[in-house]
């Protein structure tokens, strides 16, 4: 259990707060490339660490993300006209750049004397990959952008999509880390009817030994930017199958892969306590995804979820029950009742209320991962509210990471046995069962 | 009026209210059994005295009630497979069996010696006639099982139904109790033209008298387990006609009688304290319900009402203002406007807001009823509270009453003139008019 | 800038609040007479001020507005029945007149006796016009009724609307006298593409005009009852165009008239202190509406709105982004690519939030009125509060005003070239370009 004040110490990100600062020292992501689609298209509303932004695109292909609220009388420039090198109010016309300057403000005879002290609070906003990232931090302590391996390799080998998830990141990010519910949710206990059935994981040595230990040993071990959470299971005589998780601060995982599949992932970013972006992505490091790959990913499969067209809210939510299907849960064909991995997770971490209340859980050893998780953030958000000190995780030689799903025997420690396996290295497949 | 603490305390019994440790002494209806129809069934949700709860029916058929969450993280158990002995929590597995307690941690070693220590608050869930009753309170306190009447006639003789109110427990009860405002909101006044008809009241003099008497005169005398509260009107010449409403503490109300029809009464219980289940209940002591009675009721006539399909929710709501008919409002036809007893009821209840502000009243002698049982709430909360005094009402004494409907010499007081009528007796027919 | 304690005391109104004590000194329109269509129709809920209140008109033809709630135990009276005198409570059948005054309450022996001791909160309610207006303050000081020139031409004159607005009174008012807007918001800047567009503004010079002036000078002069704000643009050489809005505390604002087009204004009343009235009126002082201007009135063209059936709430609203067309607004055919100055307004004053931090604001010299206002204002609610000051406004005298639109030479000031041009007259027309 955790004690109400270090819950809320963990869970609040908004402006000021310090869990928040720490996520300020992060590039996050803030909107997939297709919310802005052209050069002058429409603004999109952008809310991440309880602040209400808004990204702009210019004629000129300028990304920006500012202060969703014009500086003269507080109207949503979600209404704005994108006009060259900008966004106009259409109230009375000011005009901001990309950058939240203001560059016009028509009314006024000393126009651009006037407009050089009105400026919106802005950040930047950088594609990389198929996403379009921020910095909200102090400027003079913005970091190298992102080098995720997902979002660097070329564009055929990967996949990104996001859900909206109606609860705290951290509870997201708690299921992330946490390959123990894996056997059940996902897998359907020991019988293992679940991932077998979907494409993005089927005919996987992996699922067999998930299902087939139901006590996995967990043993987490630091690594520069976060943590390696081991997952041992047993496998053929005198071995073990180790899943290796990393977590990335603050909000970085990845799944253990599975056979030749993609390798996935995802970033929980705090839309405001209460709500956040789960970022889901798949990619293969050398090799393009197959057409049908990508086909079951756009349909949802794997890691990703189907959505309300024109949303990214999921079609199986709190409001319908996610759809849960009593027949199937019955049989064990879908051992939760609800279908598909991204929305068994949702399902699940939303029932425990918004911001689930730590102070009532009853840990245990495979919760090991969560609970250094937690410590390391804890040590890492003082740290920086007290002494200054610089976050790890958000720079490259951190990011360049990745899961594992390896067999070893049975006393060789993992970290040893998975040597640099964990690393992201160009050329180089992922090392999976 | 009442004074502001005072409302408070009649109307909020969440755990730790000194009115929630009066509830939790008396059992309480929790579901119809028809909404776990059959062993091995999906759970059910159930909120009552603001304590979310999980109702399952195992595969060998064993009732339960416990904590909706899980002791391990906080996911719900509405999303938990019911399997052999139990229902297991989908995220980790974690078993529980019928009373909540810890039979299966697939994680853990010391399996069944870690479950020893791991154990939700239960409730006993019990089947009496066709309603499923939990008792709440300390153990060593619990009555024996429910005996009214109505759950305990054979079941071709009773019905019950039941739906959502959205308002404070207290109004509801308020209104059943109430004999005074039948001539109107329910008669259309003086002219009398609204109970005749429903299939399920019709044909009875006492409609007769009460539209022909809109200055009901009130006794109200105390009886083991609650009270009496008698409404004279005046009926032939030198006659009264009597009806005799009791009340048994907390929350048990019967309506007087009609003829040969079914006797009925509500069940108000709290879900949190700004709604509440009606439950409302029809049955004949000494005969069946006929197949036309049973059609009637199920459609909604009576007491009952007619819910959304898949929710207890009426069709006639606060959203849509109970389908009011103006039409028929002015034409007198229905009086209210509002079609049917129960949603008569509802609208004007719900219509005083959750918790209507009782400083603001402005009662007369026909509320004599109602301020009688405040006081007697009043007095068995702090009697509970202050002195552990036991209370009365959940003994089966108490439970075997009937309401009443008799016409009685001007100078009878109605006490001795109903004798023993407003006891259940196996086999004795209904005292009405 | 404002300072939170300014910005709380012009937008609270509330029953105590030091502007709801100002604004109970002024006739303020509550319901359209559409609204209470015939003699003994169905009672209608109307919130003001904070207050919920409850409208009827007796069979008799009498208007009353009083507390919605009745005496007894607080049961809403918008499902009471309207009968002969007054309106009488579905529960126990207790009857009040137009005035709130109880006058049956059929339980009671000495019925009058005790009706005379029980009578609910009203306020007149008269007829003026198309509007039934209330007066809800201390009836001492009651003022005259009102006498605006929209509400008191004959019919065929005049054409009045309302919509609800999801923002406190006081943003709606600051945009009813910002003419500085009208360029961009309306008419779609330089290019000024704007209001040519609509049948009730097309064809007047001053379109071209404020298309072609970005930078209008203000000059704010004191009126009686409140200010006359003009905003002076370019117009022939030598020339400046004049667009004069008169504003009469508190809440009363016409904008200035075009060719011969009707003229047009608004009342701007809080229901609480987050939602007001927009109240939309179109008239002509000397001549019928056409068929076709009301036509296009009904339609929601100019100044009105098209709303949701059975409602008054618009089509486009806050949860459709007010059917913004992304296209239409890059054309620059609708500049905000909102359609209708209603809808153009209400989405940008709804998307500050409910109750705009003005502390935030940066204003120019084009807010002059709204500065000059908001300061009159103060000093008004202060005045009356801590000097018992009589407010202005609220006589015929102050109430008799039009807007005008007019080119003047160069070197004369507003104030003395529209003479009495501000002042409605009988049978003389507008000042208007």
């Amino acid at each position: 259990m955790l004690r109400p004040d270090i819950n809320d110490l963990l869970t609040q990100t908004g402006p000021g707060t310090p869990m928040g600062d720490l996520f300020r020292r992060y590039w996050q992501p803030v909107l997939h490339t297709d919310e802005l689609p052209e050069d002058g298209c429409p603004p999109v509303r952008a809310k991440i660490l309880s602040e209400r932004l808004i990204a702009v695109r210019t004629p000129e292909g300028e990304y920006g993300l500012m202060d969703e609220f014009c500086a003269h009388r507080g109207v949503s420039l979600f209404f704005g006209r994108v006009e060259e090198q900008g966004i106009r109010c259409p109230y009375h016309g000011w005009k901001y750049d990309a950058n939240g300057q203001a560059i016009d403000v028509p009314s006024e005879l000393n126009n651009s004397e006037f407009c050089a002290n009105v400026k919106l609070r802005s950040y930047p906003l950088v594609k990389v990959g198929d996403i379009l990232w921020t910095y909200m931090g102090d400027p003079e302590k913005q970091p190298p952008l992102p080098t995720w391996e997902f979002a660097t390799v070329p564009s055929g080998q990967t996949y990104t999509s996001k859900r909206i998830q109606e609860s705290n990141w951290l509870q997201a990010l708690e299921g992330g880390i946490d390959s123990s519910h894996v056997t059940w949710l996902h897998g359907g206990g020991p019988k293992g009817t679940g991932l077998e059935a979907d494409p993005l994981f089927a005919g996987s040595r992996g699922n067999k030994y998930n299902a087939g230990d139901v006590k996995p040993f967990f043993e987490v071990v630091e690594n520069e930017g976060g943590l390696l959470i081991g997952a041992r299971r047993n496998a053929e005589e005198g071995h073990y199958y180790w899943r290796v998780t990393p977590w990335v601060l603050p909000n970085f995982t990845m799944v253990p892969p599975r056979g030749d599949h993609p390798m996935h992932g995802h970033f929980w970013v705090p839309i405001d306590d209460e709500n956040c972006w789960a970022w889901s992505f798949d990619y293969h490091p050398t090799r393009d995804l197959t057409e049908a790959e990508r086909e079951a990913m756009i349909a949802g499969a794997g890691v990703h979820s189907k959505n309300i067209p024109g949303t990214y809210r999921p079609v199986a939510n709190s409001e319908n029950d996610y759809l849960i299907n009593r027949e199937k849960q019955k049989t064990g064909e879908w051992f939760s009742g609800v279908e598909g991995i991204a929305i068994q997770d949702s399902s699940l971490q939303e029932s425990m209320g918004p911001i689930v209340d730590r102070t009532k859980e009853r840990l245990v050893a495979t919760d090991a991962g969560i609970i250094k998780a937690r410590q390391k953030l804890r040590r890492a958000v003082e740290a920086l509210r007290d002494k200054a000190e610089e976050p790890v995780g958000n720079v490259p030689e951190h990011q360049r990471i990745r899961s594992v799903a390896i067999v070893l025997p049975a006393d060789q420690p993992f970290v040893e046995g998975i040597g640099d396996a964990f690393q992201a290295r160009e050329g180089v497949g992922q090392t999976t069962v």
